[in-house]
Order: C-alpha cells, then sequence, then structure tokens
C-alpha cells in the first residue's frame, strides 16, 4: 500500500506516524509545503516572544529524524498541486527546485490545514505587513523586530493569535494596538467573560480598538512604517503590523479536484474521515466536523481535534473502522499571568439556535481562601433548561482554569448532567483545590435553581430592571464595601443585618440583591424568601458587573479580589 | 423544628448552613467539643510549617461570626456525651463549666468525624508526643516548637498527615524520621507510585524507616527527648514525636445510642445519609460509604465527601430526598515541589477483589515539551478487562497531576469507558497541555490493547522473566541512555537503528522491550512485530524501573527527566 500525505503538521504528521506502526510495509509519501514538518505550530508566537528561545524547539522533528524513525519519504517544499482522483496520482511541485512531477498513491490522506484569512484590502504586500501560520512567517517577523526594532505595532484581530502575539510582543518592549469590528477579543467567550481579558491587557499597556474597521494599508509617509486605514477615522500609525483575523480551510486542492465541501470551503468528511471520493480522507482544520452539543456542522481549527483525526484517518487507512466523536471546541489561552478557557457553545452562538439554557456565574477561588495563592476565577455554565444537559461553560482567572475546563468537557463528553456535577468527587488538598471544588460549586447553584431555592437575574437585565419602587433593589455588601463603589438605586443592608433589618423592607414587593461574587446575595436570597420576598440573586455578583461598563463592554476592574470568602 | 448538630467542622458546619438557608425559622444549636468551628482541618500541617501564618486563617469562622451569619447557636467546648433517642435528647458536657445538661432535639446530626488511633503503646503520655487532629493540637505542636526548639522529630506514620507534616517540619529544619510499618508511605498509592515520593523526600533529607514496627515510647534518659521504641532494633532517639498513625470515626456516641454500626466502627448511614434510628442522620468521617467502583463498603475520612455529605443530610432534614452517591476517595498531597493524586480503587485493593483489571503506565510531559517549564508525571491508570470500565488512577508528578486526577474521577463517576478516553476533546494551548493530553494518550494505549497492537510487561515481572536466552531482552534507548544504566540481560539497539540490525534477533524468540518512557519501544514492539516478533511492551519504562529497587521498594531516582519525547 502506498500513502501519499499532504500536509506534514499536526494531523498528517499523527497519521504518518500511526500508519508505520499499524504497518511496517506501507510506503508512507508526506509532502509538505514548509520546510518544516511536525513543527510546533502553537508554539509560533512563543518564539516570537522569545519564551521558546531554540529554534529546534519549535520543530520537533526534522525531515531526516522523522523519517528515519518511521520509515517515511518527507519531502519539505513540495506543494501538490492537483489530483487525479481517476488515476490516483498527484501533481507535486518542487519548490526547491520549480519542477513538477506525478506521484501515484493507494490512500490519500489531505492535511492541509488552514490558511490565514487575508481580506480584500490594500496594502498587503507592504514589507512591514506580516500574517503568522508557518515557522517560515514566525522567522521572518522575529527576523524583522531583530533588524529594524520596531516600537509599535498594530494587528488587525484578536482571537488566539492576535492576542497570544500581543502578549508576546508586549513582553518584547513594543507598544501593541489591536484593532478589530467585533466589540470583544476572543469569539469562544461571551462579552462579559473577555471583559476581564480586555482589562488585563490594558494593564499591560495594549491598546484595545474595538469595534473598529480596518480598511487597509500603505506606507507612511517617511516610508519606515504603515498606516492602517480605518473606516470613518484618522489612518493609525504602527511600525509593524500582522493580520490575525482569523483562519479558512485552505481547501483549494480539495475543490479543484471535485471533493465535496462543507461549511465555509471545508472539506467534507464521515465519521471515519472519508471524503466523498473513495480512498481519499482529510483531517485537520481544513474539514468540517460535528459539534458535539448543538449536532451542528462546524469548522474548529485546534490542534487536539486535527491529532485525534490523524490518527483516526490512519487506523481506516490501514483497514480499521475508527470513528472521530466531534469536536467540543474546547480551548485554552494564556493572557500574562491571566488564563481563559471555554469548552461547548457560548451564548452567543446558543442565542442563534433553537435551545432554551439557563446559565449560572460563580466567583470561586482556584484553590482553599487559607492556603497562599489562592486567586479568584469567573465561572459561566450554561445549561439546557428541563433537560440539564451541559451547553458549555467558559472560565477566566488565573490558577485552576484549565483544570476546571478540562472537568466540564470531560462531564459534557461523557453526558453528565449538569445536576451531577455536585456529586462529582473531585481530589481536595489546600493547594489545589477546596472542599467543595469550583465545579461542585457550580452543581449546587444548579440544583438549587432546579429545586426553586434559587432564582437569578443577569448583568444584562440590570439596565431593563423597572427604574420605579415597584421593586427593591438590595446590595448586601459591607459599607465598606458599598462606598467603594455600587449600582445606582441600591440601597445597602449587610447580609448580617438583614434579619434585624427586615422591616425596613416594604412587603409584597420583588427584591433583586447583590453582592461581590454572588454567596452572601444568596443567603439574603433565602432569608427574604422565607418572609415571603419574591428574591432574585444577581448572578456573578459586582465583581462581574464592574467589569463591565455599558454597551461598549470595556472592563474597569480586574477579577474581582478578596471578599468572596463571605 | 429543632436540630441539634453533634461536631462543627466540615459536614456539620456545611449542614447548619444548609438547613438555615433552607429554613429560616429551624432552630439550629451545634455542639462542638473543640474550641473551634468550621476550621480548616487539611491546613493544620500548614499551620505548624509557617505556610499558613495567620491564626486567623485557620478558623475560617468564628463561632460568632457563624451564629450571626446562620442564626445559629453556636455552643463551642460542649461534648455531647449520651443520646436519648427514645426521648430525643443528648446530655451535653459544658467543658468549659464542667457540667452537664441535657437538650432536646426533633432532629438530631452527628457530626463527629475520626480521631487519631491509638494503638495500645507505652509512654502515649509523654509531654513531647503529640497527635494531630483538631486546632489545639496544631497550637499546642507550634507552641512546642517555639518554646523548646527540637531539632529532631520522629513521626509514627506516613499517610496524609505524616508525610504533610514531615514536609511542614523540614521546612521549619528539623531532622525528620517516618516510621511505620508498611513498606511504603500512602496507602492510597500502590509501592512503585509511592517509590518517587520516596525519592522527592529523601531528597529532602527527610529519614524513611519503613517495614519497622514501632513498639511505644519512653523518656530519653536526659529527659529531654523521647526514644521511640522499635521491634528487634535499637531505640530512636527525637526531640519530639508525633503520631500519626491514621484515624478512627470517632463513634463511642452514637455505638452507646445503639445506632447500627458498619466498617471499623462506623456508623451505618443510608444513601440518604439516615442512621438506623429515625430523626438520626450521620455524616462525614465517622460514617459508612458505598465505594463508587467496588460497590462495597468503605470508610473515607476525606474533607470532600464530608462536605457533600452534610448539604444531603440537610435536605433531608428539611424534607427532601438528596441522596449520596458513594464515594471514589479521590485525593491529591503536595510533597514539596511534587504532586501525587489518586482516584477510584489501587492495584492493592484490586487485589483483594474478584475483578479481572489491566492496567498501563505512562510517563508524559505536564505541557507541551517546547515550552518552558514541562515536566514530566507517571501516571497508572487501571481499568477492568472486558468492560473496560475505568477502576482508578494514580499520579505523581509536578504540575497538572491535579487536573488529570480531576479528569479521570469526572470520567469514572459519568461511567466513561476507558476506551473513550482518547476521544475527550480536552482544552489544549503549549502551556497547559498537549494537543494530545495525557489522558487521551492513556487512552490511546488502552486502545491498542483491546485491538491487540499492544502487548505489556510490568516492572514487577521482570525479575521473573526465563533467565535463559529463549527470550530476547532489548533495549532500544541510545547508546549514551544505556550505558548510564540498564537492566542486567538486557541487549541494546535504539530504536532507530532496529529496521538495519534485525538480522542480529534469532527468530521465533518473544521479543520483551523497553525504553525510558515506553514511546519508543512501543514503536520498536510495533517494528518487530510486523517481522514476526512476539513483543512486549515494558509498561512505564526504565524511568519507572530504575526508581524501584528490589523487594525494598526504594526510590534510587527522581521523576525521569527528558528523552521522554523520543
Amino acid at each position: 500500500m502506498k500513502v501519499v500525505i499532504v500536509g506534514g503538521v499536526a494531523g498528517g504528521a499523527s497519521a504518518a506516524a500511526r500508519i508505520r506502526r499499524l504497518d511496517e510495509n506501507a510506503e508512507i509519501v508526506i509532502f509538505e509545503r514548509s520546510g518544516f514538518i511536525s513543527y510546533a505550530n502553537c508554539g509560533l508566537p512563543y518564539y516570537i516572544g522569545g519564551v521558546i528561545e531554540d529554534k529546534e524547539e519549535l520543530t520537533l522533528q526534522t525531515p531526516e529524524s522523522f523519517g528515519l524513525r518511521f520509515n517515511t519519504d518527507v519531502r519539505v517544499r513540495h506543494e501538490v498541486t492537483k489530483i487525479d482522483k481517476e488515476n490516483k496520482t498527484v501533481t507535486v511541485h518542487d519548490l526547491e527546485h520549480d519542477r513538477y512531477f506525478e506521484e501515484s498513491y493507494d490512500k490519500l490522506l489531505l492535511s492541509p490545514g488552514a490558511k490565514p484569512t487575508l481580506p480584500p484590502l490594500s496594502g498587503l504586500e507592504l514589507p512591514m505587513l506580516f500574517k503568522l501560520r508557518t515557522v517560515e512567517d514566525t522567522f521572518a517577523i522575529h527576523e524583522y523586530i531583530k533588524m529594524h526594532r520596531p516600537k509599535s505595532v498594530v494587528l488587525a484581530g484578536g482571537g488566539f493569535i492576535g492576542v497570544e502575539l500581543a502578549e508576546n510582543l508586549c513582553e518584547l518592549g513594543l507598544k501593541v494596538t489591536i484593532v478589530q469590528r467585533p466589540k470583544h477579543l476572543m469569539n469562544t467567550l461571551d462579552p462579559e467573560m473577555a471583559s476581564f481579558l480586555h482589562a488585563r491587557m490594558k494593564k499591560a499597556g495594549i491598546s484595545l480598538m474595538l469595534g473598529h474597521t480596518v480598511e487597509g494599508f500603505r506606507s507612511s509617509k517617511e516610508g519606515t512604517g504603515l498606516e492602517m486605514l480605518l473606516k470613518d477615522e484618522e489612518p493609525l500609525y504602527a511600525d509593524m503590523g500582522v493580520l490575525c483575523i482569523g483562519v479558512t480551510p485552505d481547501t483549494e486542492l480539495a475543490k479543484e479536484a471535485g471533493l465535496s465541501l462543507g461549511l465555509k470551503g471545508s472539506i467534507l468528511v464521515n465519521e471515519y474521515m472519508e471524503t466523498s471520493e473513495p480512498d481519499i480522507y482529510a483531517v485537520g482544520d481544513a474539514v468540517e466536523v460535528r459539534h458535539r452539543v448543538s449536532g451542528e456542522r462546524a469548522v474548529i481549527s485546534l490542534a487536539g481535534p486535527a491529532n485525534k483525526q490523524g490518527r483516526i484517518a490512519a487506523d481506516n487507512i490501514c483497514g480499521g473502522r475508527s470513528t472521530y466523536k466531534g469536536s467540543l471546541g474546547s480551548s485554552v489561552i494564556k493572557v500574562f499571568d491571566m488564563t481563559a478557557a471555554s469548552t461547548g457553545l457560548n451564548e452567543t452562538a446558543l442565542k442563534k439556535t433553537e435551545l432554551s439554557y439557563d446559565k449560572v456565574y460563580l466567583t470561586p477561588q482556584s484553590h482553599a481562601g487559607y492556603y497562599p495563592g489562592a486567586r479568584p476565577m469567573v465561572m459561566k455554565l450554561i445549561f439546557e433548561r428541563e433537560s440539564y444537559r451541559i451547553l458549555g461553560a467558559q472560565i477566566v482567572g488565573y490558577e485552576g482554569v484549565d483544570k476546571r475546563i478540562d472537568v466540564i468537557a470531560t462531564a459534557i463528553c461523557s453526558g453528565l448532567s449538569a445536576l451531577s456535577l455536585k456529586d462529582l468527587d473531585l481530589a481536595y488538598a489546600p493547594p489545589y483545590s477546596s472542599a467543595k471544588d469550583p465545579v461542585n460549586m457550580a452543581g449546587f447553584m444548579i440544583d438549587n435553581i432546579k429545586n426553586g431555592v434559587l432564582k437569578q437575574f443577569f448583568w444584562d437585565e440590570v439596565a431593563s430592571l423597572p427604574q420605579d419602587d415597584s421593586i427593591i433593589r438590595l446590595d448586601v455588601r459591607t459599607p465598606a464595601e458599598y462606598g467603594r463603589g455600587h449600582i445606582e438605586g441600591f440601597i445597602n443592608i449587610p447580609v448580617d443585618e438583614l434579619r434585624d433589618r427586615i422591616a425596613e423592607l416594604p412587603k409584597g414587593k420583588p427584591v433583586y440583591v447583590i453582592c461581590h461574587s454572588g454567596i452572601r446575595s444568596y443567603i439574603a436570597c433565602r432569608i427574604l424568601s422565607q418572609y415571603g420576598f419574591d428574591c432574585h440573586n444577581f448572578s456573578g455578583g459586582f465583581g462581574l458587573y464592574s467589569s463591565l461598563s455599558g454597551d461598549e463592554m470595556l472592563a474597569k476592574e480586574l477579577l474581582p479580589c478578596g471578599a468572596v470568602k463571605g
């Protein structure tokens, strides 16, 4: 059997290694357009920032070492330009020697990945304007910075690559500006969750120009830098720029060969990673997947799914029957000392579906508050009404964020009910967690909602509460906390004085209660509801509320600190 | 409704707070023998070591603050000495004023916890010999060290408290010796996993006297210290000692009241946390639980279950019908810069059951190897043959250990098959994980076992391999690695030379292959098996093997570092 693999990074390299382990006699040829295979795609921004210092660390395997270990014919700087599916051959462009040749295959695996989205903007050819996809792109940016010592950089787009690059360039001492049309960074997060990242990035000196539309680029008058052209605004000067607008499945080859395409031009595959053509498989960022929560078609560019799919395609190329179970889109990003992670669907996505959902916010400590170093995290967990199926979660904080998102991702993959999160028996010791882990706490809250013990209201509902005295707005924090900032119209009665001062509250009116994190206000709601009040607890507390400022979703404060214990 | 709660720490305090939230009108009385309630039980060793500096951090709530917030009558230094279940009263000993009185109840909740196991040894009354259960015990040890500046301490027992205390006393500069009969520390771990902790503790200068039997204590001749008396050995001198032998359910009260008892004298409860007597509930370290994996009865002294049970008992006291789902025994411990965690059943426990199990060892990196700070961990995952049910896991390493154990604990709680671990969509970015997370990797290995792609042999089988030339023993590491140490009788052919040198291996003989971590030997097995060899891969690699030295299970080396990528 002769297997030709197009693309030698995550999915392609995984597949080649697995095919060899399953079949010592297969002939395996990898064609990779760039000069490197099996490289650390997700590490590229960190090489630019100097966090990863050694070039060789980026390129986990050389074509030679990989070829030797897996007895594979690895040809870098070779681009497959055409598939002849009838004759089972591909046309290959040897970029080094600029010659073309044909290569036959029995099985063909496409792992072309995704390419940076390049909108039709002017000036994309400017020498100080970059994109970041390959090792070569990385070296080019690195080299440019070393040679020209730019003082400022503008990034078009604030997704994974944009945010990671912003941090790394900021650490190098550049003045960084991120410009994008969406009102918040990271579309994996909902706006109120992203607001904590906005605050952190601004604290680091990064300028965020959100809600601005890039129209093109041109050389600056002096010619040393560039001007980013903005809609209805003055151009923005920077010494260099990087396009981080997003990625698009790189499927020209598949399309020309007449393979069925899916969402966003991705390659359509079934659960066996088979394309519409016999003996042609596809994996990675270029393929359409099923979302494990929505069941809908999706294109998800992440390394985890690509690697898993590579292994599955290899199994099936070698006669097995392995299946891909779909993607959750679990992801995590480091933003300076913070971590933001998500899994499943966010609320922005859910609003476009028919699903009826509810949600809880909580701000637990990363580990026991009495053990040094505990820091709060903000967790948002979304579940389906009635069924209590977990739909998604987002967490922003410092340590322990990745752990909780992985626990929730595992719960989703396992079909665990949101109501069962309270029963998870997780490992506890003071340096690692609390006796009631944050995930258990989310489960307790959802259990309380089911049992009618907890009714909530949310950050985006505050403005639409009746502005007259038909309701009671109550802040149960201490007078000192209240004095440092509160929502207009909320009166202050500390939770521990509530029983004695209950007469101050006019009977028969619904009460909307807030505290810092949501715990004291919950206790207050429980007290009041038993005195006959219809109570609503502000989910997430003033800590969450204060990180948002009106419609612009601009963060004013960092994650809430302190007072969480109460 | 009047609820009397015996014991105001984890389970009791949780229950009181929950009862109040559910029923503003309940009368709640807590009797706590010690002077503190709702204290940080798991933080006590860290106060002694000075990691937690402030006394107030240990005592999360004062009796007053708790009483105020939850409108609860909290009486510390009050010991309940008798239950009159017919008349529904308890007899209470006011320890402060040494007077007795009776208190009536409608519902009684027992949360007495567990007490340090005190075997019938001589000298337990010695003033420089301590135990560690309460805040008072903690202050006594702290005070003794401050006053007497002991230079050496001997700990009888190396479980959670013993190991945590050893670290903390070591950090204070004391010469620490742990003495115990079992051959390895931490009975939550199997011996080969504990061996990594042994090495780490010895590196810190802690003496481990494992397999030694303590027979008693006596004053040293000078009277300033103590001598630990050992079976068949010279006495061991130390300036002070602490008994950390283990804990026993503190159920004298329940027993005298005629409540049905279970394993180890624990209180028998059903899934509603109801005892054998109407209107009497029990929670926490004192009760018998169902083990979620074995289905057997168990006594598990951990804070997580206690807190959950407190909430469940409260629900049911208030007329609900909440159930406890059983315990997994998930636990984690910090040992200097290392972390050891476990969930479910270990092999030592499984050997006593009828269950037929298999296992995998792996030594993945905590996060992507090319991102700074990645460190290896050793993971052991045990699953049931045929059904592929996950039975348990143990992990020892540095960062990310707690995350993976919680993911596996969640998988067990959710009933996920070990075969599905490979499909978990976990969050990946270079600072947090690898594109194939360690848990995915374990899943891949188990999938390979199921499909016949991987056959293994284990550390404790090496000695019983035929010593003649009826088998081939093969080490596929580099000559340099081989030169630094290898198992007697294993010949060296590096994996990357194997295809060329295959003629050196006599056909028809089974091959036992080892490398450093198990990855290269797996690749070698795959090559060889396709040349007709019956191949067995050493699970865990030379890194695991070299941490064990014969029967004594004494660790020679730390966790394997480097060469894991290959």
